[in-house]
């Protein structure tokens, strides 16, 4: 068994590190705001999979109190990662493997240069998971995660996956996580920007409005493109699936009405992950001269209407 | 001295039309809502060129009552133009002139499919004018019209400017009123578009915010391409300046705080000209395989905040 810290207690780490509490590891909770009210009534998992509690957690105020571990999973809003670097330092040891369950590009990389890349995973959830009242998770359906390693060391991976043995999460090895990365984006770049910039909309309003459809796929061909790009100067042993559009598209045709998180962000008034998302992203494509004009409007429009820079 | 019907009795079309009676013609307004108010206390114009009013307006609640007359100054908003052929039509006689005082492409090739190309112009209005309380108007700032005719008829033109003689508007042959269409769009849909798509900002924020400038950049680049493979395709003796977007953007540069006309009805909830805005020019460019990415994604987007649609 493990000894884990949760940083980043919302939606998403909760969720996960619940699954890991019932799989019997230790998982160490870093707590704000909801401390109080799990202190006094545990966590709660409201599951499509069925319902389950961690009855006692170890909670805690302050990364100090955790201590070294033997994973962080970082689980922060990409907008706070400059926070990221004091939440987790508390919690190294020589080993500590750091998981990062976050959006976007870059994130990884910028840990690395605060603890190293050798101990350094990005995992990429595939879910949706919302907050209920302090101390209850909504598992609303999916659920399964992919976990790359900085250096796509495979023994490593195999480590990171290994963790979740046990659990009821389904674990898949990304071999590339830039490629990883980058194919996230081609959903969450379109979708997550189209659903802001179009006045705060739900996925299925952009598959079913025949301009917003164009644009969505016009968008998710220039990520393509641009992570193809990337991939490429990088020496990535893979490309992005030839069919990624098409395949993009008929899943978000096949899901339920669904409210990216940057459009839940934007509605509820809250920070946008913009530059791990959209700013990024951009910055490679610029360097590498791949033209992605959707990317460059899609960006400047969500660095205006972030309510972060509108306060 | 003309008789003269302002069909769309707006802030512009009444500016105008407060000006050539100023100048003595015999003008003659429909008004719906303002009626009562301009009955009992007339028309005003609080101007940066002096104030003045129009005491006893010839005003009418149909174009019936108004009947045929020398010029039609049609000053409808774009989105009301399948309204414009019957508001228009009581007021024509064989030698009527119609002056489309709108935004957009392809107003008056529609209007010259009702009632034909010879007697069809289009105007220009670089002004900054609002509506008051009932009955007044606030000129603000400029303007100046430019007036050209659908087929480029050059003593058209000139008899079209004639009108104004002995007014207080600067007016200006427009030799290409193609290319003055498109001159104008170089401006419009950039600044309209940003201005509403980045959540309703006055043009300073875009000028002053690097992302959206160079946004604004790139689309007018678009339009300017668009617009010389029109202007090609149409045989125009002319093509837009080859330094129509620094000129631009240099003159919004020097602007003081300025609200475009699509970004104040999208934060009062009106209804958006995008079809004469955004979509005729975009179907054009598409038609005539010009890309225009931003313009695209502009277009979808305007589509889908346009308060009409959203009702």
């Amino acid at each position: 068994m493990s000894r884990v810290a949760v940083i980043g207690a919302g939606a998403v780490g909760t969720y996960y590190g619940a699954r890991l509490a019932q799989a019997g590891h230790e998982v160490h909770f870093l707590l704000r705001r909801d401390y109080d009210a799990v202190a006094a009534h545990g966590l709660e998992v409201r599951s499509k999979d069925g319902d389950f509690r961690v009855d006692a957690p170890h909670i805690h105020r302050s990364s100090a109190e955790i201590g070294p571990v033997d994973w962080v999973i970082c689980a922060l809003k990409a907008t706070a990662i400059e926070a990221a670097r004091d939440l987790i330092a508390p919690c190294l040891g020589p080993k500590t493997r750091v998981l990062a369950l976050m959006n976007g590009l870059g994130i990884e990389e910028q840990m690395a240069g605060w603890f190293g890349r050798a101990r350094m995973f990005g995992g990429l959830a595939f879910t949706c998971i919302n907050r209920g009242e302090p101390g209850v998770i909504h598992h609303i359906d999916y659920g399964a995660l992919a976990i790359g390693h900085l250096d796509d060391d495979p023994a490593e991976v195999a480590a990171a996956c290994a963790l979740w043995d046990g659990s009821k999460v389904t674990v898949s090895p990304a071999p590339t996580l830039r490629e990883a990365r980058w194919r996230k984006l081609c959903w969450n770049i379109p979708f997550n920007g189209l659903a802001v910039t179009a006045g705060g909309v739900t996925t299925d309003v952009i598959m079913h409005n025949p301009d917003l459809r164009a644009a969505a796929e016009r968008s998710m061909r220039e990520v393509v493109a641009a992570g193809n790009a990337d991939l490429e100067a990088h020496h990535a042993p893979i490309r992005l699936p030839v069919d990624i559009v098409e395949q993009m598209m008929a899943t978000t045709d096949a899901m339920a009405v669904y409210r990216p998180s940057t459009m839940i962000d934007f509605v509820d008034g809250q920070p946008l992950e913009v530059e791990a998302i959209f700013g990024e992203p951009l910055r490679r494509a610029r360097a590498l001269g791949v033209p992605v004009p959707s990317l460059e409007l899609l960006t400047a429009l969500m660095r205006t209407l972030d309510p972060a820079r509108r306060r």
